[in-house]
């Protein structure tokens, strides 16, 4: 079957640079003698995650415990909340340690106590790392406060609690505006993270650092034991935009039908906010429109004519900004989404392809498990 | 049981709210003599459209056939796809017409011409209307070109198709700046239609509009004879900047936990785009953020104070723009959403509640039907 056979929109994965996306990313991190924790998060996928098992991952990531369930009930042993797990949750996150290797973040001294306490009451112990906040200023103690050190030493200490190491996300690298902006902030985050451990006195077994743009900069940082990328498996147009991938690389795209051709200008396709989302592009310079029309279907290069000008839920209108375009009313066109982990999140399954063939279907078994 | 103990983040709908919002709507639409037939895209609920029917809906209308076909499987009658359906779905359009009354749009003679070949050949008939565009420049024929006319006169003359009328959507009503801005879009449109019809001098038995911001004005135009607001079940934060609600009217929220305070100005929920969504809030006067944070569980009144700046796929980074603020680490919030319709898509299910009671578990049977 070709990939001209499937009712659009839809959502295809090629599986040839989906695995060539894993072995490279694992090759970097093993030379360096790091752990690779990939965040499950992209593709929610026990398919693809036994894959990267299979190259030699440690284990995976999920952000919430229901993909970490997920996950578990389909056989993944070793799996990390890079999340800081309320003990709300606290009846889930002892049946889920009861079954597998589980380990997440704490920011707050008096949230890590309450696990404490729980933990200790039923005789157990819980695996955290403690997250730093190098930058991104989301969670994470501020590595630049005078008693972080001292928060270390406190939630090191505290019993039923087996304190792992650290923990950051570069989030704020997504910002760069070029390679040597990413690569200060892999550094910085590095640095951050081996002085506050230095600092505290209390050791450090991990420090794991994760963000796909990042990455590529954080293996050749000393210190780091572990990276927990994501997007790498899929990349999108953003990390192409941050010089982490190329187009023949973004394994994820979007299969469009033309469904009305209103004006010379103007074309529409049938994949909208629902299929692409809203979330804009970043890049070393602004990347305007909601994802890029690929060439032709073999997704090599992007057809820059067009640009993806609006989306409504159900539509995307694509403005001709040069020229003619091929694209009549029933043509295919293959779309590279600026961000693939949200709009694997939008279906069920996808479609594993290898170039214009149809590989099977793969379901995308952790989506929506927000809790 | 109480929202408290919901497992968060969660979709909340209001069942009084979204009640009264059906109702207000119905005996606006009916006052004037017109049909109304809710886009059931906002909640994608077989449940809510039997709500609508119930009150007197003519039927609902659907954006793809997926979701028409979930809603036929559940006693749905009578569908309309205000969407430029293409012939290569023509099985199975032909397979749902064969159990409801269903219609749709063209906007192209070409494509009109192909769905008469398929019906003619078949010995059957399709309802179809013609889509014009008055002013948002997505699909529709340009009314304002000499051959407007004449192309409507071809479409009707088609065999196997029944010329039903025009359907317009207004959407760049969401870009109005004032009220007085938002009634010129509704009566433009209303006049547009009146005139393209009168033009070409076929009978339309149909003059459809559709659009939650417009349709408190567009029940005033002459000539309209159905309204297809979906919104308006839910409505949203940018349903509120627009006028078109108040924050009382609100139906849908996000239930949210703060998970982390790592700065006094500073809340991280867990709710992020893959709850939320990236989608940006339209209104009169610019509304930065993510959605609203309510003032209390109640969810009657937005919390100022505070404003979601920043979404991550699984967190919320709320920023304290004045003052202090009650949100510690595990205290819930109620969220109202920029844009309620893709928020329902993210969730298999939503939490229908009465104030802070819980009610039942409703399926969003129709999500993530996307082809």
């Amino acid at each position: 079957m070709r990939i001209t056979e499937i009712p659009t929109p839809a959502v295809l994965v090629d599986s040839s640079r989906l695995a060539a996306n894993l072995t490279r990313m694992q090759s970097a991190v093993s030379a360096r003698g790091m752990r690779l924790r990939p965040h499950a998060k992209t593709h929610k996928s026990p398919h693809v995650a036994r894959m990267q098992i299979g190259r030699g991952a440690a284990g995976i990531c999920c952000a919430k415990l229901g993909e970490a369930e997920v996950f578990a009930d389909e056989g993944i042993t070793d799996i990390r909340l890079p999340y800081p797990l309320h003990p709300v949750n606290a009846d889930r996150v002892f049946a889920l340690a009861d079954r597998i290797a589980l380990s997440f973040i704490v920011d707050d001294p008096a949230v890590a106590r309450a696990w404490s306490d729980r933990a200790h009451g039923r005789g157990r112990t819980l695996d955290v790392l403690v997250k730093v906040d190098v930058g991104f200023h989301r969670c994470g103690i501020d590595p630049g406060l005078p008693h972080a050190a001292e928060t270390l030493r406190t939630i090191s200490a505290l019993p039923g609690l087996r304190f792992r190491g650290l923990l950051s996300h570069a989030g704020h690298g997504y910002g760069a505006a070029s390679e040597l902006e990413m690569e200060g902030v892999a550094a910085a985050e590095a640095k951050l993270l081996r002085d506050l451990a230095s600092a505290s006195g209390v050791t450090c077994d991990e420090i794991s650092v994760g963000a796909t743009p990042t990455a590529r900069f954080s293996v050749q940082q000393h210190g780091i034991t572990e990276l927990r990328p994501g997007n790498y498996a899929y990349f999108d147009r953003t990390q192409v935009g941050l010089g982490a991938a190329t187009w023949n690389d973004c394994a994820l795209t979007v299969l469009a039908r033309v469904v009305s051709r209103p004006a010379r200008d103007r074309v529409i396709l049938d994949s909208g906010s629902k299929t692409l989302t809203n979330d804009g592009a970043r890049g070393f310079s602004a990347l305007p429109g909601y994802g890029v029309v690929m060439r032709d279907l073999a997704a090599a290069e992007p057809d820059l004519s067009l640009l993806i000008e609006r989306l409504s839920e159900e539509h995307a209108t694509v403005r001709v900004v040069e020229g003619e375009t091929t694209l009549v009313t029933g043509a295919l066109a293959r779309i590279v989404p600026n961000h693939s982990c949200v709009v694997s999140n939008l279906v069920d399954q996808v479609w594993l392809v290898d170039g214009e063939q149809v590989v099977e279907r793969m379901a995308v078994a952790a989506r929506g498990r927000i809790t």
